[in-house]
């Protein structure tokens, strides 16, 4: 693997970047769609090329459950599993570990936790989530850490720190096939200036080809994962990737890359479409509004995606009512593409030093949304009618 | 609308055909899938023009109920709406109110149910079932019939043959819009021959464009589904499509076509492809099978369809057992491309005069489908591996 910084702006630590993995290169900064059980829910992998993803994260913890790592190993591996022949990048499972299973038990060792399928005892530990990504064949893998909550005292925090690079060193020992998956660490600390500063320097000594900053979107208001970005992304090498795990919204991707991240990940897009949650510029709309039984413009009006070029709204709230499946198909299509469609934008405006006029783009549309939606409510409620969200 | 015969074979009354609709061109015989609230489940409409389908039907008692045949038609007809520019075929809303309603009220007039989603009373006429399908706007409408269940005592179903009789005369006078939807009558009259006849005779009196054969797949063995085809087929205009609702099974296509009929429909293979069942050459497959966990092998080997060329079984079980809904999709494209692919099969071999040959070839399917899936559940009993179907 290897990772090259291509554009770099003057007045933030904002780049783009390209990095070269066994499978293919993945321009930066890049969104990976998310495919808990080696499949992007609701999509097929050609329609993801056909948006432009270039890379798809899958579960580790999921994929160990259902239908098992040495099945996945012996039927060619994830990518021929799930018929992607892109790159992939599988998380370690320990955050479903730590977020989802409700009795487990942690010790410096690892972690044991019962299967949510069946009951058995698991015993996670660095050494055997570095093995199920091995057979898994990734083209990324990342280290077992443990995920602290938020909020969350110092002295667990730090203790939690310590387990968390003691896991990537052991992590790193257990890993054997570094031609062929590039194992990245985990920057913790919670929100604890010192704690994430020490932790991301003793990670750059156990030397990694990527970095992650792990402990974010977990519920901590917003500034104080932007302060930890501030003290952690300045700290990591230039010339290796950095990852902001579970973030975020295209508007969290602005504010993140301006610090300097390069990959994200964020399961949002796909699950709010199987609610009927589109995401437009400057907003978000609930396509079961009943504003939209008859409205026969598309979700977004700027929208080139193959859901606005093609539907109405009310179409679209029609299936959604109906259960239909397809109207998960299309909102999340659309959601997809409405994410890609912002890093390519974030992209440009690297490239042409124009992130700050993005921003301010950015910040018009949502004051634009934000009162066309107040005239349009306005609207029902001189109609008299009922909105049934 | 014109429909044009084709080829026809000597010994017996197969033939293929085109029937020239507003929206497009159908070849026949010709399978139509269903999209009861205007959405073939699972499936865009860019998947249905790829695999071949040149027609679909929707179904007027969904969409009356949901959104309401008033709003598809201010959004611009069903054709916009589901962004379907090709023929479409409404059925009466007949079929539903007999079948899913459960308290109903029979008249002369007509027929009152109530709303499943509210409970609201409506009431059905022969004028009205027109009326909602002109505001829908497909290319090919039906009468409403009343459609008998079986078994059916001999003095119930003349009295029905002669409500539907007398219903298709009344829903031809409410009829207007004749250049742009064609009415197609219903030829009623349960397993008896005498009423099949009699019904078929008195229907082309009333001259319609098109005839349907209803009161079929309602649970009559199929050796009565074939009788009353016998006698009604040959009675119905050479020039008019034949129409055989709600069959069936590629094996029932051969044997209604031999019969002189033109267009089927049926939800079997969008419906079971939900619940992980596959058509495959020869007979069906049930994806849920724990034989299949580590089958590297396509659904169906000797199947082109991109399901087949791309996804092992072992993927498709597990995204199955994932609750996929990519599951769904996979297998719902394999199962309309199968039913597709046997009627492309089908009229090749009416063009060829080999229909019996095609008989011979898929008779010799079915049987060596039934010894490798007793071989194989022979294997899975030796390997002592149970079965979760």
């Amino acid at each position: 693997m290897r990772f090259e910084p291509l554009h770099r702006t003057h007045d933030s630590a904002a780049r783009t970047g390209v990095l070269r993995l066994p499978h293919g290169d993945v321009r930066t900064p890049a969104f990976m769609p998310v495919g808990t059980y080696a499949a992007v829910k609701a999509m097929s992998p050609e329609e993801l090329l056909e948006i432009g993803f270039e890379i798809v994260l899958a579960n580790t913890y999921h994929l160990h459950l259902r239908p098992g790592d040495e099945t996945i190993r012996d039927l060619g591996g994830l990518h021929r599993f799930m018929h992607w022949e892109r790159p992939i990048l599988t998380d370690s499972g320990g955050f479903q570990v730590f977020s989802l299973s409700g009795l487990r038990r942690l010790t410096d060792d690892g972690v044991e936790f019962a299967s949510p399928l069946d009951g058995a005892k698991i015993f996670l530990t660095p050494e055997k989530a570095v093995e199920i990504q091995n057979r898994l064949g990734a083209d990324v893998i990342m280290a077992l850490d443990e995920c602290t909550p938020f909020p969350c005292e110092f002295a667990p925090a730090r203790r939690s720190m310590e387990l968390t690079l003691g896991w990537a060193e052991r992590s790193k020992r257990a890993h054997t096939r570094t031609d062929e998956q590039a194992l990245f660490g985990i920057v913790q600390g919670s929100v604890y200036p010192e704690l994430r500063a020490e932790c991301a320097r003793r990670l750059v000594d156990i030397d990694l080809p990527g970095y992650a900053i792990g402990g974010l979107s977990v519920g901590e208001p917003k500034q104080a994962m932007l302060e930890a970005l501030d003290v952690v992304a300045p700290l990591l090498p230039a010339d290796r990737p950095r990852y902001a795990m579970g973030v975020g919204t295209p508007w969290d991707f602005l504010e993140c890359v301006e610090r300097g991240i390069d990959l994200f990940d964020c399961v949002m897009p796909t699950r709010v479409a199987r609610n009927g949650r589109a995401y437009v510029r400057g907003g978000t709309r609930n396509i079961r509004n009943a504003r939209y039984t008859r409205d026969p413009r598309p979700l977004d009006e700027t929208c080139e995606c193959p859901t606005c070029r093609n539907y109405s709204r009310a179409y679209l709230r029609h299936l959604h009512q109906a259960g239909e499946i397809l109207s998960a198909r299309l909102l999340t299509y659309h959601n997809l593409h409405f994410f890609q469609d912002c890093i390519v934008r974030i992209r440009r405006a690297v490239e042409a030093g124009s992130l700050s006029l993005l921003r301010a783009e950015w910040t018009r549309e949502e004051a634009t949304f934000r009162e066309l939606e107040t005239a349009e409510t306005e609207e029902d409620e001189d109609a008299g009618e009922g909105q049934d969200t």
